[in-house]
Parts: structure tokens; C-alpha cells; sequence
């Protein structure tokens, strides 16, 4: 087929994800995250549309850079409450047989030996499903709740986070032979020992003397994926990721950061190809146009304005409650907010563009792809989006739900799959073999350095 | 009806956890521990026979004082590969409706603000069925993967303990009020932000100022479940536990404990009926006392000796591996090994004892109450156990499973049941209120200090 397209649901164990407010919609669910049936609802319907995975965003902390309390984000339910996205993966694997799950968790705050070992869990419940979305923390509030005065300096995270990965690579590459668990029973002997190994390491960040407490799973490391935009960040993709969640305004923008996140991974050492690269998407898909549209224009009526900029404030540093929301975008100072008030004022420069536009637009996280179409419409788009910025996929944003996956699902993917560019039916095998052929890390990913038992040793 | 007996299943996420050996036995499943189908089978099996919970013990590191390395463990699979157990409570939830999840969980490597977090989660999901099995941890190969030199002074670890607690406590309690979660899709507003606080809290071993991430959850607090021997472990019980695990060899030295436990939580302002006491129990029932003697005798054949010396020998810092099997067991010396060793003589004093003994026996963690026999003749002994030690259940030893548990949920529930001291159905509610009447902790518990907001301000 020409190009194939990959599509993850982009969801948040919270009421209100990239949209804060749609939770109010009268057919919207996202109240009840907080129940199982929420989320078997959620990984049915994104395997019956053939979707990759869930991919599960979290943050620690709470929004209160704007007005300097968590107020408007609380009233909004904007990324608050924020349960733990850990528990709910089982839940949606036990209705599930090919849908991979990519849980966001930071490595700031969690030992390397005991995260490694929830991976490792994981993976072997979910028969080699499990997608790691690394992240260092966005929010000072949730460094305090974590016991320290506020998150590092950005570049010394990446640099710790450097160190964790040798740590956990180590870990699940390096500490067990495939072959060390026996189950002889007529031996009555469950591991040999002399097929596993100890991992010392002493370091910057992080020390740790330890076998891995588990045996090796479906894909010992868990897929990796990773979403920062910055150069640090995207070094640290290049050098690591097998999955890169990325977002950009305009298709020669994202064409540019897809160029330079795949030189870096040749740059060491690695594929071009050997990173997917998913950009985030909000798609509304009706039958027609103009339903499509109608569409749009209802969820736009649920937007909460305060809660979305409270979650931009949290986002960029900035404190937006000092702007009124019909004020003048241009007002806004701060680096941060720049490239996104250019984004937004180039569309239409005529345009008294305000406050609230800014609120409206930076959605999503400052918005990937945005499409409002018949199925046809929206094919023809991503069809664009994936050959001009040379993408992998979309990670799709939640809005009303379970309506708007569902249209996805129902009414775009088949339109996709006539035009062969979307797999009919799940490749077996774990999620790594499903995106790359293999159910293990390549050879020349650096986790690979850290393989201390050839394969039939 | 005359006192009530209460049981829990109490498993691992391994293969070996008390009886290393049996998960060679040709119908024990053990060796499946890492798949979702044997936690949804316990969990069937576990709510079928009315159980209170599965109480899943957990450890951090590997058994490795036995000869200085951990080959004997792993061999016999003893306690290795140990999983995370947090991630099987959401498979056995999804198949249950009134089974509590008892879960070991140290605080010695864990943010207060993440775990508390955990916690809330999973009382959301399983609507309020979550324990806290609260352990500070007890191997120097644990602390060394988490990063530290060792285990903490043991007293030490318990005072760190008492402050990890009032941090959660405030979390859990004083964070949020219980009208705080409006959703009220007219007003659109998801939270009341007046009636949430933040916790600060600066100590000796804890800092933090935060907001709890997550909304009150059917229980608030987990049921605290604890299990520490030592006089510190004892007293840190008295203080907060609800449900205590104990072990111990005869009924006048567990009457003591318990005795010992009630008084220690008059001492600190709760009542002596507050704690819950469970005895370790292993119990062969079959439908004859020959047949469970039978039965007991097969299944001692698959003991695995060096792997039970193993945990023996990391529970108690001796090396073990330094005396023969058939050594008499007055060779052992060391001050931790001195009252099972006494225990064990002193029931047959003119046998020739020998460290295999000693393994037999110490299976169980030194093992609790041991029953062999048909139904009427364990309920006879557990009717005796309870009335003379003041116990309210016991926590059941994993023996081959499936068989064993079922054995006791087909043949010896039905026996306690006739005898008017087994419930017939569940009481309704979150787990505390089945086993205390009420969802909430008391207000004489140390964790309603914590409680800002009155119930109906």
C-alpha cells in the first residue's frame, strides 16, 4: 500500500485532557475516568478500529501558575483530578488482544529497580503491549508534592534521564537470559542461576546494585516513546525513542522537526526509520462536511476558557489571568507563548485576534492537525499531513467521548482502509513486532550494549 | 452467631512464596503467576468462598544471604522472579464484586505523594476494596537496587514510618472535602476549588506541599493492614493498623500477641476491638482426615529444602547454607533463629532434630496455625484458635493452588457456615465497612486529625 497510517487514541486518566470543558457535553463521559467501564469502553472501541494503542498522557502536580492557584483548572476539571494511569492498563488489556498501551511516567520521581520492575509486569500481562512514555515532569507544583523545591534545570533533566535509561536498559536487557527461566519440573529447578546477572551501577544520578526482579518479558523494554519538542528533548529522542508524539501548527513546521528528529537518530547511531513519528491530531468525523462542521461548532460551545489557559499558563510559565479574554492577543509577553501567537496570527493577519483565541487555539497542547470533515475530507488530509511531513501517524485527542472515537473508528478508518493506507487487521505478535517487525530492540538501539547473554548461549 | 471467622487467600506475584517447591507439583499453577488468568481464577475462587481478600505479600530484592548468593532461591523459585503486585488487583477486581485487595507496598522507596496517589486510584476503580499492607522492607538486596547501602536501622525505619504516615494520612483525609467534586454540568464546574487544601508538611524524613491528585475515594484512607513481629512493628500496629497479620507456633504464645496488640492500641487512644487480628494458617482439608493426611504427605514431597532455607535464612541474617540438611539442629546458632528452633523441640524433645526440620517447619514465616484434617476437624481447630487467642481470621497460606484454596472453599466454608460462624453473604459496602461496619476510619484513628473539612459544612 501506499504510505500506511497509524492511529493512537491520546487519552488522560482525568476528566479534562487538551480540551478542558467538553466533560460537561451532554453524551460526554469523561466523568466517570475514574471507573472501570470507562476504560474497557474506551480499549473495545480502539481495537475494533485497528488503533495501535492507547496512549495514556499524565502530569504531576497541578496547573496553579495561572492567577498562581489551581483555580480555574479545578473549576474546569482541566487535568485535575489526575489519577494514576498504571491501574486502568490491565483493566483495558483484559478485553483486548492486539491494543498496546503507552503509559506516561516520569522518571523524576520513581526509582529505576522499581519502575523497571512495573514495566516488566506489565509486559508480561499484557503479553508484550506496553509502550513507555518517557517524560522528566512539566509542573513545579507536582516537584513540591515529590519532596523537592521545584523541578531541575531542563538540559540536567535530560542529562539524569540519560543515566536512568543506561540504568533500566541494563535492567530489562542485561540482567536475565532468555533462557534463565527453566521450569524444569522434573528438575524441579524454576531459574538457573548462572543465567542471571547482577547489574551494578554507580553514576551522577544514580546508584544501584540489583538483579531485575523479573524474568524476561515479550519485549523485555517496553516500547519506547517520547514527546519532547525541545533540543534537548529531541536529542533525547533521536538517541532513544522508537516513538516520537509530536506537535506543530503548520505541515512545513512538523515536516522540519520530523527531518531533524530523524537526523538525530542517525546521528546516533541509529535509523532514520527506526523512529515512528506520530503527530498529535483532533479529528471530527461525521458523514458530511457540514455535519462535521455542526459538529465542531457544538463542542466549541463547551470550551472552558479559564481552563484551558490555565493550562497553557502551566505549559509555557506564563501567568495568562492577567490578560481579560477578549484582550488583545499581541498583549501577551513571554517567550513561551511567542511561536503560538505567530501561528494563530499568520492564519489571518486582519484579524483582531484575542485572548480567548489563544485559549481556544492552544488546545492540545499547541495543536497538531486539526480536521473537520466528512471521512473522505479527513482522509485526503492526513493523507497530506503524512506524505508532506513524512509522519507515521496520529495520536488523537480526545474530545466528546466515546462519540468522537467512535466516529474515528466507524466511519474514517474504513475510508482509509479503501485506500489501503490502513491495516485491515492487527500483525501479531507484541507491539514492538506489530510497528517494527521484531519483538525486540535492534541491535543497534544503545539498550542493546547492555545484552550480556548471546541469544543461544 | 458465635465469634466469627474470617479468611483471606494470601498469595504472591511469584512462584515459591511460603512452601518453595510445590509450583513443581503436576497440578499447581503457580508457574503461571504472570499471566491475567490465574489472578482472575483466584479471584473467582477467593469471592466464591466469601473471603474478605486476597492479601498479596510483596519484597523488594532477592534471597541472598543463604551462602551469599541467591542460587538457592532462584533455583527453587523461592520468592523469584518477584512481580509488582499492584497490576494483577485491577484483573482480579474486574471478576469480583465484594473481594478486598490486600496489597504489600513499602514506604522505604516510595514518595508519599505517588503512593497516595496509587492507592486512591485503585479504591476508585475497585469502588473501595483496597489494604495497605504497610512494610518498611526487609532485605539489604532490596535497598541496594532502590540505591541505598542497606536497610535502615530497624527502629529507625519505624519512626520514618510514623512520619510517611501522617503524610499520606494528610493526603487522604484533609485534602479534599467530600463535596468537592461537584461535576454539575449546569454551573460547568467539575471541582469546588474552596473546598480543597493543600497539605504542607516539613519533616525529619518527608517534605511536602501539595495538593492530593485525587478525589476522595469510597474509603479515603486504604484499610491499613500491617504485619511487623518486633516490639517497634507491634507498637507502630497499635497505633494505626486495622488489620494485623501475626504469626507464631502455639495458641498461649499467639493469645500473648494478640493480647499484646490490643493493648498497645488502647495505649494510644483506640479501642482494643479496632484492630483485626489474622493468623498465618496452612490448612489441608479433604473430605477424611486420612485423605488430607494424605495429601499433606504429597504434597511434602515437593518441598524444595535449599529454597526454604533461603527465606529462612534472609528473614533471619543467618546463612543457613553452613549446616548440613540432616545436621542436628542445635548446630544453628543465632539469636533470630532461637525461638523456632525452641518451638520446634520443645514438641517432640526426644526427637533428633535436624536443620531440614527446621525448613519444614519455618515454612510459612515460621508458620502459624498448621491444620491437616477433614472439614469438621479444621473447623474444630480454627474454632479453638479463635476463641483462645482472641483472633478474628487467618490469612491462608498458598499451598497447590488451585487445589488448596478450593479445597477450603468447597469442603471447609460450608462446614464454618453450618456452624453459624462463617458469613453466607457479604456485608455491602467498601471493605472497611465490611469489616468494620462503617467505610470511613473512626474518629479516635490517627488519621482523622487530618480530616479539615466537617461532613457537612
Amino acid at each position: 500500500m501506499t504510505r500506511e497510517i497509524r492511529l493512537n487514541a491520546f487519552h488522560m486518566n482525568a476528566p479534562g485532557h487538551s480540551w478542558p470543558g467538553l466533560w460537561a457535553h451532554p453524551r460526554d463521559a469523561s466523568a466517570r475516568h475514574d471507573t472501570p467501564e470507562y476504560w474497557t469502553q474506551l480499549a473495545r472501541i480502539a481495537e475494533r478500529g485497528k488503533l495501535d494503542a492507547v496512549f495514556l498522557a499524565d502530569v504531576i502536580g497541578v496547573y496553579d501558575v495561572y492567577g498562581g492557584i489551581p483555580d480555574a483548572a479545578f473549576r474546569a476539571g482541566a487535568q485535575a483530578p489526575t489519577l494514576d494511569p498504571f491501574p486502568v492498563v490491565p483493566l483495558m488489556a483484559a478485553v483486548t488482544e492486539h491494543l498496546g498501551f503507552g503509559v506516561t511516567a516520569t522518571l523524576s520521581y520513581e526509582r529505576p529497580y522499581l519502575l523497571a520492575r512495573r514495566f516488566s509486569t506489565l509486559d508480561h500481562l499484557t503479553r508484550g503491549r506496553m509502550a513507555w512514555n518517557i517524560v522528566t515532569g512539566i509542573l513545579d507544583s507536582g516537584a513540591k508534592g515529590a519532596g523537592q523545591a521545584g523541578l531541575g534545570a531542563h538540559d540536567e533533566r535530560y542529562a539524569a534521564a540519560e543515566e536512568y535509561l543506561e540504568v533500566v536498559y541494563a535492567l530489562w536487557e542485561g540482567s536475565w537470559a532468555d533462557d534463565a527461566l527453566v521450569q524444569d519440573r522434573e528438575a524441579r529447578q524454576y531459574i538457573r542461576p548462572d543465567r542471571v546477572r547482577r547489574i551494578s551501577h554507580r553514576g551522577a544520578h544514580y546508584d544501584l546494585d540489583a538483579i531485575h526482579l523479573v524474568h524476561p518479558t515479550p519485549q523485555r523494554t517496553p516500547l519506547l516513546f517520547q514527546a519532547g519538542a525541545s533540543a534537548a528533548g529531541r536529542n533525547f529522542a533521536g538517541g532513544h525513542a522508537e516513538a516520537v508524539f509530536i506537535n506543530g501548527h503548520t505541515r512545513p513546521l512538523v515536516a522540519e522537526t520530523v527531518r531533524d528528529l530523524r537526523r538525530r537518530a542517525v546521528a546516533r547511531g541509529r535509523q532514520a526509520d527506526d523512529v515512528r513519528v506520530f503527530l498529535g491530531a483532533s479529528i471530527i468525523v461525521a458523514p458530511t462536511d457540514a455535519e462535521a462542521r455542526d459538529r465542531h461548532a457544538e463542542y466549541e460551545r463547551w470550551i472552558d476558557y479559564p481552563g484551558s489557559l490555565a493550562l497553557l499558563s502551566g505549559w509555557s510559565g506564563i501567568d495568562l489571568s492577567r490578560y481579560g479574554l477578549d484582550e488583545p492577543i499581541r498583549h501577551v509577553t513571554g517567550n513561551a507563548m511567542q511561536s503560538l501567537i505567530e501561528a494563530i496570527t499568520t492564519r489571518s493577519p486582519e484579524r483582531a485576534w484575542t485572548v480567548r483565541d489563544l485559549a481556544h487555539f492552544g488546545q492540545a497542547g499547541g495543536r497538531g492537525a486539526f480536521l473537520v470533515g466528512s471521512p473522505t475530507t479527513v482522509a485526503d488530509e492526513l493523507q497530506r499531513w503524512v506524505e508532506e511531513a513524512d509522519l507515521d501517524g496520529f495520536n488523537l485527542t480526545r474530545l466528546v467521548f466515546p462519540e468522537g472515537l467512535e466516529a474515528v473508528v466507524d466511519l474514517l478508518v474504513p475510508e482509509l482502509q479503501s485506500r489501503g493506507v490502513f491495516k485491515t487487521q492487527y500483525a501479531p505478535g507484541p507491539l514492538r513486532q506489530k510497528l517494527f517487525g521484531a519483538p525486540r530492540l535492534p541491535d543497534r538501539h544503545p539498550a542493546a550494549r547492555h545484552r550480556a547473554f548471546g541469544p543461544d548461549r
